[in-house]
């Protein structure tokens, strides 16, 4: 069983989407685990302090390096194989074939969300990955935490079943393909499905998808 | 107020999101109205069925066209003017120049969420915008609403206060900079905090930063 472990100052930002759909799924059948780690538990002192402003100057607020390192350390002790992954605008570009990585490993993997404030560098002693979904500032790190464990958990054997097949998944070298499908009624709203898709001719609906395909920007 | 509608057959997916942090700030100060609205109201007999096999061939099952179509016009007699987004792996690439555009309108949103079975083409008839997060399957357009919501909403004049100043947003042409950044305390498990940022020299520290700034992959 595959385990992710989330390390987050929000933990209920992920129950919704861990809880639902695909996700729930998945870890009912014992295929993966999903694990949320509340940072606030490691935090310092009676009020749990995590954060704290930065040396040299700066508006925000920056995660601390104590609390940060101690819940890596508890997730480590509940997987000790797993790689450390962190959420960052610097961090790796995700895509499909990693992934596609990801999902064949046999370790587990730990995701620290980082918030719009920063953390403290030194964490990245512990850090083996640092990863980033796209070229957008975000408030934090949980939905590309969850975006992420999405795209691997729905390639793990016995997740999927043909549920998938209908998506066409040609990302190579980062190219996608879709072509446009109808079901029905044959007609809505005078909007009609293509006569071809209706005909039961195979090779002309191959071809019909063919010549209709895009590709992403 | 700027108003965001998201259209999903998961709404407890965006529950948690809509809820946490930065996001449930924007409401309750009244900046913000985020809705999610359930497909499956909108499903068509006793089961409210809002799926079918494609037109053509597949194994999968696609959104039906007369339960999108619904759901769509009931958000817009909420908000006549708001655009219709759909999330799609062949859409627009989303980056932070589209969320300060976005930022910037003075209209609502509606977010069409398809599953990974896809949806019946002819919704795109009421579809303003085709956006995409990056190069990756999902199993849902879930995550890549609430992204996308998330980096619009904290751009949303008094969303945020001086907490963003800490992160480094230089996004210009796709571009991200980064400084590592130190807090609280000077040593931690033998790892200092470089010197320059403790001498409260300023020259030096910017000088320092801008040394170390990384760009996004």
């Amino acid at each position: 069983m595959r385990k992710f472990q989330v390390i987050t100052l929000f933990p209920e930002m992920l129950t919704g989407v861990f809880g639902s759909s695909m996700m729930w799924k998945a870890q009912k059948e014992g295929l993966v685990s999903l694990e949320t780690i509340d940072l606030r538990e490691f935090g310092l002192g009676p009020r749990r302090q995590v954060d704290d402003t930065p040396y040299g100057g700066g508006d925000g607020m920056l995660l601390m390096i104590e609390p940060l390192w101690k819940a890596v350390a508890h997730a480590k002790s509940q997987d000790p194989t797993a790689k450390v992954v962190i959420m960052t605008p610097r961090g790796t570009r995700w895509k499909q074939s990693l992934a596609q990585e990801f999902s064949e490993k046999e370790h587990g993997y730990i995701f620290i969300c980082g918030r719009y404030e920063g953390y403290d560098e030194r964490i990245m002693e512990l850090v083996d990955m640092e990863l980033s979904v796209g070229d957008y500032v975000l408030t934090g790190g949980e939905l590309p935490a969850m975006t992420i464990i999405d795209s691997i958990v729905r390639l793990l054997p016995g997740v999927l079943g043909g549920e998938q097949s209908a998506v066409i998944e040609s990302f190579s070298d980062g190219e996608t393909l879709e072509f446009p499908q109808y079901t029905r009624p044959a007609e809505f709203n005078g909007l009609r499905v293509p006569e071809v898709l209706l005909s039961g001719n195979h090779a002309m609906i191959a071809k019909w998808r063919e010549n209709h395909s895009k590709k992403a920007k």
